[in-house]
C-alpha cells in the first residue's frame, strides 16, 4: 500500500468542518473521501492533522490516506482538482513512508487569526476576517500574550465535550502582526484544544479594548472556568496554516 | 444644495454592474440611492465615475451625489454602513464645490486586472482573480504593452453598443507586476470604453501564452474589428482602483 501524504487548501465557510459525520457530505473529509474513493475504486479514509471546525479555513492542512493505485501524484492532483468543488483545492501530494501519521507525527500546529480593526470592514476580507470596530491596543494585547505562552491547563480556554482527557497543552509563541486592515495573531504550539484558538482570540480582543484587564489571566487559568475567559471569535477569521512534522 | 463626494468599495459579484437600469435593484447605483433616498427623504441621483460592468469589483469608485440633508459626513457613513449590504461599504464622504462632477471632473482612471497564473487556483481568490492555467511569458507581455499607450482608437478592443461615439481614448501607462500568485495588469489612463480593459487583458494572456504574435498589435488595432482581438477576460479580475481629479 502507498502512503500519500496531501496538502488542502480551503475556504471553510460553506462547510461543517473537517471532519466526516456518518454519511454527511458537508465536511471537507467527506468531499475529499468522496473524490479519491471513486478515483481509486477503494474505500479511502483519510487522516487529517487538525479537526478545523465549521467555517474554519485553512492554507495548509495535511492529510494521508492509503492506497494501491498506481496513479502519479500529477495525475491524483489534476483528477482531484476537476472533481472537487472550487473552494477544495490539494496543493500537493508526497509519497510518503508506510508509518507516516498526518496527525500523530505532527509537531506543531500553526494557525492565523485575522482581524479587520477599522469603523468599517473591507468587503473583499468580510469572509475572511473578523471585523473588530472598537479601537484595539496593541501594546497591551502583545503583552498580555505571555500568560499563555508555555506549558498550561487551557480547561478556560476551551468548550471541550469531555472532561477526562487533559487539557494540558503547550503553546510556543504567539504573534500579533500588524496589517493594513488590523493585526494577524499567529498561534504556534504543540496541539490545540476544541475552539481554543478563537476563545485565547476573544479573550485578546477583550483585553486590547479594555473590557478584560490582562493581569487576571493567571487567575482565569488556575479556576479552569470557561465562563470566565473572553467570547468565542467567530470561525471566519481562523486559518489553519501549517504543521509541522 | 450640499454636494458630496463618495469613495466606494465593492465586491461586484452579485451584482448587474454600477449602472442603475429602470427599477433594478441588482445594481450598485440602485442599492446606493435606496439607502440614500431613505435616509435624506429626498429622490437622491448620484454620479458614478466609472460604470463597471457586471461582476467588476471597485476598491476606490467615486460617486457624488446633491442633498439639502444636514446630516454630519459621519453619520451619512455610518447610516450607510448600516443599511447596505455587506459587500458595499463607503469608504469616505467629503464636501464638495457645488460644480464637482463624479464623472466630467476625473482626468484619469486606474484599473487593475489580477491574473492566478498557476496549475490550481487559489481558493481565498477565485472571486477575485482569474485562473490562468498556461505559464505565461510576462517578459513578451511586458513588451506588448507599447502597442497599447498613447491615444488610439481602440474600436478592435471594446464591445461598444454604439459605433457612432469615439473609440479614441488614451493610455498613459499600463503595468505588469510580479505576485505571489501570478501578475497583476494595473492600466491608467484618460478613459476606457465598455470592455476594453478586459479585451486588452485577454489579448495579453494570448501574448504571454504564445496564441497572439505580440507583432500584430499595430494591425488589429488598425483594422478597427472586434473579432481579430483576444477574448474578453471575465469579470471577476477586474477592479477599479482609483479616480484621479
Amino acid at each position: 500500500m502507498r502512503n500519500i501524504k496531501l496538502t488542502i487548501q480551503y475556504d471553510g465557510s460553506k462547510y461543517r468542518g473537517w471532519q466526516r459525520l456518518g454519511d454527511s457530505d458537508q465536511s471537507i473529509q467527506g468531499k475529499l473521501e468522496n473524490v479519491l474513493s471513486k478515483m481509486t475504486g477503494e474505500k479511502v479514509e483519510i487522516i487529517g492533522a487538525g479537526r478545523t471546525d465549521a467555517g474554519v479555513h485553512a492554507e495548509n492542512q495535511v492529510a494521508n490516506f492509503k492506497t494501491k493505485s498506481n496513479m502519479t501524484l500529477l495525475e491524483i492532483l489534476d483528477y482531484c482538482y476537476k472533481y472537487l468543488p472550487d473552494d477544495i483545492v490539494i496543493k500537493r501530494a508526497e509519497e510518503m513512508d508506510p508509518l507516516f501519521h498526518a496527525r500523530y507525527n505532527a509537531i506543531e500546529k500553526i494557525y492565523k487569526y485575522r482581524i479587520c480593526n477599522k469603523r468599517y470592514h473591507d468587503v473583499f476580507d468580510r469572509k475572511y476576517s473578523y471585523h473588530v470596530n472598537g479601537k484595539l491596543d496593541i501594546k497591551i494585547m502583545r503583552e498580555a500574550v505571555k500568560y499563555f505562552i508555555g506549558e498550561h491547563d487551557f480547561t478556560s480556554f476551551t468548550t471541550m465535550k469531555s472532561k477526562k482527557k487533559s487539557a494540558v497543552r503547550e503553546i510556543y509563541c504567539i504573534n500579533i502582526i500588524k496589517t493594513e486592515a488590523g493585526l494577524d495573531i499567529i498561534f504556534r504550539g504543540n496541539g490545540f484544544l476544541y475552539n481554543m484558538v478563537r476563545i485565547i482570540t476573544g479573550t485578546l480582543i477583550e483585553i486590547g479594548l479594555g473590557n478584560i484587564p490582562m493581569e487576571s489571566i493567571p487567575e482565569i487559568m488556575y479556576k479552569r472556568d470557561r465562563s470566565l475567559a473572553g467570547p468565542t471569535a467567530p470561525a471566519q477569521g481562523l486559518f489553519l496554516m501549517e504543521l509541522v512534522y
